[in-house]
């Protein structure tokens, strides 16, 4: 049994503190709102998040942060992107000695083009950290609290951390793999949303699933590309943190992204669309920095080019995906390599 | 305007004539049954295989095959893979002079392990062709249909014929790629049907989209294992007639496939499942096929030898997915490449 702590208690925090509560161990969810932690540790129910499903009685929660850290040996960071650096530094006033980092957040740092990893890196001491994993793929937490069959990897450079993690949450439903590839891990779990936010606005738009589907691969080739330019083993986006991730958010109703994509395309303007989902919206951060990277590094990005004109310049999203989808009739790997 | 004859009437051969039609071509569907091709001919519809869809009026019907091939400069073949060697040999007994072939169907003939562009190239005598493209991608029918926005891939060892398939076909909804990778392209077809009852049956189980995400991956990796031991070049894969079609087929409502593998799932047999679809369903055959290829390459095909013990050996749905998904845990990257 190992004691662990679980920053934030949105949908996939607390699915991912029930797996770790069925396989025995001593897990708190730490929440910023005394009512949600009180609800967790007293009517086992996170009803805002996951309405309807009952949470492992042996599960805890607590607002106050040095308590819900106290004596944790691993603790897991599942707050948005826009978050990290704050509750980063915030644990630098509690902690007493280094914990196990991972982090379950999907986003870059527009501006400081940062991935997960690299803001906890800058924002927590290092005295406090023996080690930072990324747990990543294709997950919808409405279907892990049902327990059903799910995978996902665990990265991180040291092979052992990575291996840590991925004995924590194991069991007969949740099945953990391992990759050493951070970057690759990050990237491709930022930038699906996305592809995801574009699927959305086809669908919305009225277009078919073959529309979707050459998305999707485009999509995949695109984040690969930039991936790879930055130093990504390629193999890892067709691995279940790329690809399976990809598809899932893509296809699922269960999607944030792919849900805000398709209320855009169905006429709303960005500011009603979050307006109405009440959630954070990964993917319209992660195109701002996204474009930002592209740019910086030469690497064609046309989905994300083409999404980006819709959420920030005020393109229609008809002609944005008819333009995607009525480029020059080429040589297609040329094409989806961006060797031409 | 070029006198085209599509052979085969079924959903897909039906939704290519109406491209071709759309875009000025002269171009004939030939349908083995005479009241289908009248039907075509006179009412522009096909009820039985695109149901309420309003067929162009310049496309014609006809079911005598020496009249519907008379002239034309290109054929389309668009029969089930079963049907593949009796059309070709046809062929042969009405052809007068060299035509450029294309052919659109999906699958793998068991024991003699041949690709249909190999079968069509045994059975068409040498001076009846100038050449076989592979047209595929993501591409349901009843999108087509509809003129929804769809993009295909045209496969040949020659380009030049590849971009003449690419420039009869293409308009503003219905793009094509080229490519030059006719094996790559023909494996990719073929096996997607495998994983897209695999992915049908882990539904009818109820297993949710974690899950078949995960099956959708991991399948990928397997075909493209294959594909690249028997000479295909791996990019094909991540394209739109490797992965673009995976997707749309595992993922789609209009997949035959799928709706078969969720019939198994449900509980059916394979005699239920077979005698209610009432259309051929090519995965079936292909799994075999498939299985076959694998073991005398000796290339790890896990999803398809699972899926194959359902078929045909009696085993039961849950156990064969309960034993995908619980593999021993492992590095994820080595395990997607069979190198472990």
């Amino acid at each position: 049994m190992t004691k662990v702590t679980v920053l934030g208690a949105g949908s996939w925090g607390t699915a991912l503190a029930s797996v770790l509560a069925d396989n025995g161990h001593d897990c708190t969810i730490w929440a910023r709102r005394p009512e949600q932690a009180e609800e967790i540790m007293v009517r086992h129910t996170n009803e805002r998040y996951l309405p309807g499903a009952p949470l492992p009685e042996n599960l805890k929660g607590e607002s106050d942060l040095k308590r819900a850290t106290e004596g944790s040996a691993v603790i897991i960071v599942a707050v948005p992107t826009a978050g990290i650096r704050e509750i980063s530094r915030s644990l630098n006033g509690v902690l007493e000695g280094p914990v196990l980092f991972a982090h379950v957040s999907k986003g870059i740092e527009p501006d400081s083009l940062k991935r997960i990893s690299e803001m906890m890196e800058e924002e927590i001491d290092e005295q406090f950290r023996t080690g930072i994993v990324v747990l990543s793929g294709p997950s919808h937490a409405e279907e892990v609290i049902l327990r059903h069959p799910t995978t996902v990897t665990a990265a991180c450079s040291d092979p052992e951390l990575a291996a840590r993690i991925q004995d924590l949450f194991m069991n007969r439903v949740f099945r953990v793999y391992t990759n050493d590839d951070v970057l690759g891990v990050e990237i491709g779990g930022a930038l699906k949303n996305i592809i995801a936010l574009a699927a959305g606005v086809s669908d919305g738009l009225g277009y078919g699933d073959n529309a979707k589907a050459a998305l999707i691969t485009r999509g995949l080739a695109e984040i690969s590309r930039l991936g790879v330019a930055m130093g990504a083993n390629p193999m890892t986006f067709s691995g279940l943190s790329g690809l399976g991730d990809l598809i899932v958010t893509c296809t699922s109703v269960h999607s944030r992204n792919w849900r805000a994509g398709n209320m855009l395309g169905k006429g709303m303007s960005l500011d009603e669309v979050l307006g109405q989902m009440g959630m954070v919206v990964e993917g319209v951060r992660t195109t701002k920095a996204a474009k930002q990277l592209a740019e910086s590094r030469d690497v064609p990005m046309p989905i994300t080019q083409a999404l980006y004109s819709v959420l920030f310049e005020g393109e229609e999203p008809r002609r944005a995906v008819d333009s995607l989808m009525g480029r020059l009739k080429k040589h297609e790997i040329e094409d989806l390599f961006g060797m031409s």
